[in-house]
């Protein structure tokens, strides 16, 4: 199957470090060419792919610290609707830019939605794009637009090597992600305070972020029960996520998939979630972790964590979460629109 | 002939206070009506029109308090494409985003650039847009982007009424628009302290430009000759212009139009400008006021300013900046565009 892959320009495919979107439409296309398609990526010029590159700009709008990042994603419109007609499927994950394109265009096209939803700015418009097949990455993701054409519910996978399974647990909590209001590392030090553990916060801060840190976190920070990290490579991420003995997941926001959860199940590591977005979805309440409304629960979930088996949490990613998994249910999806039955055509 | 206008929703049109391409899209569109043209707007719902309005989101952006304001850009796009059939020409007012979708489909458009053009991530996409016809509103303006389809310059304007001619000079200088790093109101207050004259400032401060007025300007406004005001009105406007001896515009950026400019003229106001974008274009030296390139020379121009006739300003504005002149510029370039010998031509 000729496959076109369109990722967003903000950071290379795969990303030099954060830069959840364009990580997994790498590990897609990786996939995808392993298992004998022929794939075109469209993505910044300092991607790298197995498949055929088409770049876009010469690198990242990040790191070229663009100003107007828009132009950019334009003339990648450009650059996919003149290319259009050679590829049997064109697979977007640059949310909705492409819609009205799309529309008046002959060739099939089918949309991973890789964000919130949840915005009052999205319904007027997903009510207009009916005849848009979308994938959403959770179940729960969906809720919010039940209008659109949802073909499938597609979850994000890595590659099993990518992280290394520990079999034997840690003695530490582990916070792994951005500091920002709805990822409430207020909650992780409060279970960890509670638990008599040790935290280690791994946790990169965004520039939007430094009032929140500075203004409601920071002051936090000074326990001897807690270790501050910073932004971690993978090397490192890898070694805190396998040496923890629970990922503390806090949760306070309609999470569209929750990458950190799967990346410490492939470690072996359990993870203790608030039931908020696709949490319940990812977690095996009582298998792979806990799946908890507030913080009493948090605190009897950390309490209970050595009922958790490691292995259990591993192979739970190996039958769900490998890139395999996630390229295969891809794949069924570009037969299902193919098919002469789909009644998905643009004219 | 059947016109569309496209405008940008991020204010109303006209808009309720700032806003300046909203102001000009209304200024067009109601002249166009008068002058007997089938308009059609597409704008935000809070706009007014004695055309048809199609109304896109129920409020502007700005005041709905949108959080992606590109889904109602995209949403506008497909709104105007689904109805491009029933227009002879289709005006755009929203820079670049209709370009992929207008090259492929079949109806005449051309698009006013009301923005500065100098970024770094605009020429790629105007070498792949070549066939896109574009107005600038200044020749200056054009000079970042040689290679676009450029159809025409077309001035501002604005409608003789809305202004009222001041006969006779007040006794204080004027600063009249943004406090923001290229417009310079510190050059303004070193120009009035060294001509020894009163200066009013009448400033409106955006968020992104807190800082720079509280780190850099906040300080120098503890003179006895300065005034601040702050936001005004159109009344208030239109008081402060008419009574004002000259504007100054110390501009340190290539300004595309300079709306100010030419409201100034309107009152009989001369205006001090610096050499920069638009102003050799808008101020005949030492006719309507003076083109300095120094703070020097500005002082010198405060010293020779009643050599300027106001009604010699007004004038220049009844000659060249009126609505009526803009909509006749603009109504010679769709006739153009509409000619069996335009090459613009869509497949």
């Amino acid at each position: 199957m000729k496959i076109a892959q369109v990722a967003p320009l903000y950071e290379s495919v795969p990303p030099h470090r954060y830069g959840g979107t364009e990580r997994v439409v790498s590990y897609l296309t990786e996939e995808l060419v392993r298992q004998g398609e022929d794939v075109t990526l469209f993505a910044s010029g300092d991607s790298k792919t197995a498949g055929h590159l088409i770049p876009i700009c010469p690198r990242s709008l990040r790191l070229g610290k663009a100003a107007d990042t828009l132009a950019h994603h334009i003339l990648l419109l450009e650059e996919v609707f003149r290319r259009a007609d050679q590829f049997d499927i064109v697979h977007f994950h640059i949310d909705y830019l492409h819609f009205p394109l799309s529309r008046r265009a002959a060739f099939r096209q089918v949309t991973t939605l890789h964000g919130r939803l949840d915005l009052p700015d999205l319904p007027p418009l997903y009510y207009r794009f009916t005849d848009m097949p979308v994938i959403s990455i959770s179940h729960s993701q969906r809720r919010p637009l039940p209008q659109a054409q949802w073909v499938g519910t597609v979850y994000h996978g890595l590659p099993p090597d990518s992280f290394t399974f520990q079999e034997t647990q840690g003695d530490y909590l582990l916070f792994l992600g951005r500091i920002s209001p709805e990822k409430r590392v207020d909650r992780a030090i409060e279970i960890a305070r509670r638990s008599d553990r040790k935290l280690k916060i791994a946790a990169k801060i965004d520039r939007v972020d430094r009032y929140y840190f500075n203004k409601h976190i920071k002051h936090l920070l000074n326990e001897p029960f807690i270790e501050f990290i910073g932004e971690v490579d993978h090397g490192e991420k890898n070694k805190l996520l396998g040496g923890a003995s629970a990922l503390l997941f806090p949760i306070d926001w309609p999470e569209p998939f929750g990458l950190v959860m799967i990346e410490a199940f492939a470690c072996g590591t359990p993870v203790i979630g608030f039931s908020c977005g696709s949490v319940p979805e990812i977690i095996v309440d009582g298998e792979t972790g806990f799946i908890v409304d507030d913080i009493d629960r948090a605190v009897e979930a950390v309490g209970k964590i050595d009922q958790i088996s490691r292995a259990r949490c591993r192979s739970e990613f190996e039958q769900r979460f490998t890139d395999r998994h996630m390229a295969q249910d891809y794949i069924r999806i570009y037969h299902h629109l193919l098919s002469p039955s789909s009644t998905q055509v643009a004219a």
